[in-house]
Order: structure tokens, then C-alpha cells, then sequence
């Protein structure tokens, strides 16, 4: 059976089984239960995550005690701080297991080796940070212009599966509308 | 003198004079006046602009009318209508010049010849893209949990030269607040 990470990259770029060898050659797998962290806030976030099955989320809390998620992350995407990963700063966010998750990982000296090695690896990543923008880039348009049902039938629309994995009130938290104003739209 | 875009790579990868000269051989300059476009609503964006002198904007009208302006390009800048550029798809956004303005331009098959030929300019701008995403990050978590007055004071902080070349209702249109809120804040 052909590893779902090869599979994963081979969305994007043909790999020979050296090439795939040699890039799982610097991941190391780690398992979680939910509720428990993969990043505390004010950590510097050594490690991106490639999740293989589950569902975490990043967030932060304002010094009200509000929650906001930034990112939810299921099957096949990857997460980090970025900011905190890139910079290799304290995170202002932290990443928290929803599900039971399976996952990979790469610290940020071994990105660096392989993406420095492995012009298709630069090239793969090169490429999911090019979505990875345009998804934000979306998510901007969106606060600036749509309304809480439209940002609502928006996210339904594009993550389906979410809604069924994820609790109502972390679907809030990541709109930026207060549990009220969802079960409104929900009902 | 060193050219300027040769500077603004070496900012990130060193280069050879063969292997800049191979860079630039890969773009156009161009040059446009004031209220002139760089793209089109509903255009497909087949090229990426860096800015040598001047300030360009991009923007979406709202059927109401209303403007919003996603990104602001001044000197040393990339712009393009990302998700229109990357999967080569109609834009929904537009690209005028805010000033005359002086930029170079490559179009999406030499970009991506280039990046597929030569490893440091896929690098050079996997971390360009990088730093797009933690600014719209940023932008996110302004929208979701900061105040106009808050996002104001954040954007007069990151770009103070923005509120000396741009007109306030851009401003306005940038943060998601009307004139009148933004006159407030600026009084």
C-alpha cells in the first residue's frame, strides 16, 4: 500500500521510491489524544504537522477569555504556528487535538535540510503555501464583506465533513459569532 | 549600481552575475500613470508584478458599491490576483496604480519555468510566500478580535509611509471601517 504521505505529495509532484524514502527519512510520527496539545502559546513552534488521521485546531484567547480558532486541520493538511515556525519566535497561538490524531512531523532545521536538498520538496511546499494563501486570502474577503449566514453557508459549503466532526461552538469561534448567532443560522 | 531587484533577491538567496542575469531575462518592465489598471475584474491575472517605484492597490467592488482594497503594493512589493494567478482562473479582484508607478513584470508559464529551472528563485519565493501568509494571518486575527481604532494604530505601526502616499478613504477601505469612523480615529 503506497504511503498516504506519498500519496499526499504525488498530488503535486511524481516522487521515485529513493526520492519518497529519503523525505520520510525526516519525519517522526506522534500520537495524541484529544484534548491534549501539540503547541502551548508563547512556545516557539519547532515542528509543522501533517495530520494522518484526526482533527486539531490553532487558536488564541483574548484577554477576555473569548476563544478565536484560526486553522482546524483533518486528514491530509498540515499546521503549525506559522508565524512562530518561520520566524522560530514565541507563538502567540496554541494547536490542540479535537479528535483522537495520528500524525507526522518535521522540525524546522530538518524543512530547512530537505527543502535545501530536494528542489521538489521546495517546489511541493512552495506550492501548498501558494493555497494556503489564497485560502486566507478568501477568508479576508470574507470578514470584510459577508454576513455572519453568508460567512456560515460559505464554510458548510467548502468543509462539509467539518460540521459533523467539529462542535458548534468551535464552528463560532472560528466565524467570529457568539454561539447565539450560530444557532440562529444552524436552525 | 547593483540593480534593484537584484538587491531584493540577495535580501534572501546570494546570486552570481550569470544567475541573475538568467532571472531578469525572465521579465518586462512596464510602466503606468496614475488611475491607469494593472488587471482587470474577470481577467485571468497571467502575471506577477514587483514594484520598483510607486504604490498600486488591489480591490473588489460589493454589488452595494461599496470598495474594499485587499492589498496595497508600494516599492520592493509583489502583487497579482493570487487565486486568479495560481489556478489561472478569472480575477475577482482588480489592480490600479495609485501613483505613476514603474514595475517588472513575469508572466505564470516563465514563473513557473523559472522556479522549475532554478531551485533559488523557488526558494526566494517559498519564503516570499511564507511571509504573504503570516501577514494575512495577521490580518485575521486584526479582523476577528481588534477594534477599528486597534487595526488603525497596527497599520499605521507596520506601513507609516502608506498614510503619507494614500488617501484616507483607502485607508478606510483597507481596514473595513467607513470615512466617518476612520475620521474619528484619525483626529
Amino acid at each position: 500500500m503506497t504511503h498516504p504521505l506519498r500519496q499526499h505529495i504525488e498530488e503535486i509532484i511524481p516522487l521515485t521510491d529513493e526520492e519518497f524514502a529519503y523525505i520520510l527519512s525526516f519525519f517522526q510520527p506522534v500520537t495524541k489524544r484529544k484534548h491534549q496539545y501539540l503547541l502551548q502559546e508563547g512556545e516557539t513552534a519547532n515542528k509543522e504537522y501533517w495530520v494522518i488521521k484526526g482533527c486539531v485546531k490553532s487558536y488564541f484567547i483574548e484577554d477576555s477569555g473569548k476563544e478565536h480558532i484560526l486553522q482546524f486541520a483533518m486528514e491530509n493538511w498540515w499546521i503549525t504556528d506559522y508565524e512562530s515556525f518561520v520566524k522560530q519566535l514565541p507563538s502567540k497561538t496554541a494547536i490542540d487535538c479535537i479528535e483522537d490524531s495520528q500524525l507526522l512531523y518535521i522540525t524546522y532545521e530538518n524543512r530547512d535540510k530537505l527543502t535545501a536538498t530536494m528542489h521538489k520538496m521546495e517546489r511541493f511546499w512552495a506550492k501548498k503555501s501558494k493555497m494556503g494563501r489564497i485560502a486566507l486570502q478568501k477568508r479576508i474577503v470574507s470578514l470584510l464583506q459577508n454576513s455572519a449566514k453568508e460567512r456560515y453557508d460559505q464554510l458548510l459549503e467548502q468543509y462539509p465533513t467539518l460540521f459533523q466532526r467539529v462542535p458548534k461552538k468551535m464552528i463560532a469561534a472560528y466565524l467570529g459569532v457568539s454561539r447565539e448567532t450560530l444557532s440562529r443560522l444552524n436552525s
